[in-house]
């Protein structure tokens, strides 16, 4: 495999993922929505999260799985807690519709949740607390994901690295956005320290029995483990009950995986919590706050000259700037599919490398 | 030191601290539900935050740092999100009051939020999220405390290792509640390994500097690091900035350390949310759900014969059978610190050896 990188503007590829979703069934508005929130995960740099998931998205979208033209719709509860039915459709356009609402209820009491079923994968659950944070509010998001994590001491995955986002307005230069997955490492930190030849901690992974293991390749083949043991296990059964078993939407081993089960709808469930912070404090006071806040860990000494203390959402901020400045690096091989893809489904936008 | 332990009945020990807190100037409702808060700890076995803190709060009754008889009220927000003030009372008293009317709001509204400044110690914070479920609600509670948390690669703490407590209602045996603070371990942990002479995983704690430690004594000596690195660290700023950053409360170092500072108030901040789930789901089926997802977790075969799958919530539950059945074991030096506290303030109540 080689590393070779392509640089695209994100204009051009917004343009062109937008084409891709449109040409997949999708309407204008949610396929030019769905394309942004992608490539903006790109530009923060959680590529793991971004155009890489295009071909499955399609792949999806042209099987059925996901449903191109969703009905997304209030189907429970009432006054500040609302259920929502994503009718299978693409996460995104379903987040987003979730978390519109959210916000709205949020303006309506100062608090709101808003549950949620039939959705799918929705990319980086960050994306849609960001979405509060930009209307002055705070966003909680979380979705729960097949069963990819061990308890400990156990053989088999029971739950999953259910990931939970938090973002928080600082009218400054970038939200506070915390948005972390519920396992201790993504498989991606295996695969490298295969890559480099390095054993990993024994609480990383297990094998494919449950057993704790420091070879990241054996790790690869088994399970994760849940980050600080019980403590991830616990919040992530706890996203489990809010996304799935309280919605009446599904739950530990009846979710689908979206590689696994390309052709069935995932049965994705969201939870999201809105609180409108101007209820018990100005804007004036937040910013100031948010701004002594962030300045006292900014300012706190490191014995590690080589490492700063970096914000949460700090390093995307950042990432972002570059990005938008010089272009977004695809893989070569990704650039070379996403190509294909356009021009399988006959697609009259181009994707140039910069 | 001694590891002889004393027996004490559950009642003798719950009108024994009655009467300890009622002649700290407590009133009597009051004295009681702080008492039963503090030995509903202990049964559970999480004697950390069990009577094992009555000397400080009793030093903090008596030197006026907590207030004993405080005006808990509303001192903003509206609708489903209300502000409290704490009145610096006992931490047990205004987290009480907080909770009940976030019940009451949820119950209005289906979803609440109410933040309290000008609180103390309130004990375990899983106390709180468990009167939600109580009621039938989702709970979830955090408090922020002062740092003892360092960012990895800093050298000194930089934010608390701020706990969190979600509770969830089965309508079954008992409830599911996890109650987690987000440093890696307690320092009791660094004790313990120290007594063993074994060596620390690298992520738990940090010398005088920040560096990580191998050490317990080093560590103990040292901080403590977030739970899960940059995940942990982060929920705990999250944690911050709710309780202490919005609402207008304290955060990071303006708190002060109920044991550094006997004498000053802590400014403890609370947060908590509440849910309605009867506003998406009947209670019927809330309760088939929440036992399947249970039973499943239940079922899950283990690797490690010798440990077994506990849902959280449940190993309080089997103590407090146990100590309920069978008395509350007590460190002998705590039983005869008790007794001299009581018999300094002239208390009429026994506290017999069963």
């Amino acid at each position: 495999m080689s590393n070779e990188q392509i640089l695209v503007s994100p204009s051009a590829l917004t343009a062109f993922v937008t084409e891709l979703f449109a040409r997949s069934g999708m309407n204008d508005a949610d396929a030019a929505f769905s394309a942004q929130a992608l490539v903006q995960t790109n530009l923060w740099g959680i590529d793991s999260h971004g155009v890489l998931r295009l071909p499955i998205y399609t792949q999806r979208l042209r099987s059925g799985a996901i449903n191109p033209a969703p009905q997304v719709r209030q189907v429970g509860g009432s006054l500040a807690f609302e259920l929502w039915h994503g009718d299978d459709g693409m996460g995104f356009v379903v987040g987003r519709d979730a978390m519109r609402r959210a916000i709205e209820l949020a303006r309506q009491y100062n608090v709101s949740a808003v549950g949620v079923v039939h959705s799918n994968h929705f990319g980086a659950t960050g994306l849609y607390a960001r979405m509060a944070a930009e209307q002055g509010m705070i966003g909680i998001v979380m979705a729960n994901v097949i069963p990819n994590v061990v308890a400990p001491g156990g053989n088999k995955p029971i739950t999953g690295n259910n990931p939970i986002a938090l973002a928080v307005p600082t009218f400054g230069e970038f939200p506070f956005v915390l948005d972390i997955s519920l396992s201790n490492v993504a498989g991606g930190k295996l695969l490298l320290a295969s890559k480099k030849g390095e054993k990993i901690p024994l609480d990383w992974a297990t094998d494919r029995d449950g057993r704790p293991t420091d070879d990241p390749d054996e790790g690869f083949k088994g399970f994760l483990l849940p980050v600080g043991g019980h403590k991830g296990l616990g919040l992530s059964y706890a996203v489990d009950i809010l996304c799935g078993v309280i919605t009446g939407g599904v739950f530990q081993h009846q979710m689908k995986s979206m590689y696994r089960q390309p052709d069935e709808p995932s049965l994705t469930g969201h939870f999201m919590i809105v609180i409108n912070p101007e209820a018990i404090i100005s804007r004036e006071d937040m910013a100031a706050r948010m701004a002594e806040f962030q300045a006292t860990i900014k300012a706190s000494p490191m014995w590690d000259e080589t490492q700063e203390m970096l914000l949460p959402g700090e390093l995307e901020y950042r990432t972002a700037q570059k990005r938008a400045a010089n272009g977004i690096p695809l893989p070569a091989d990704l650039y070379r599919e996403l190509l294909a893809l356009g021009s399988e489904l006959g697609m009259e936008t181009m994707l140039a490398e910069l």
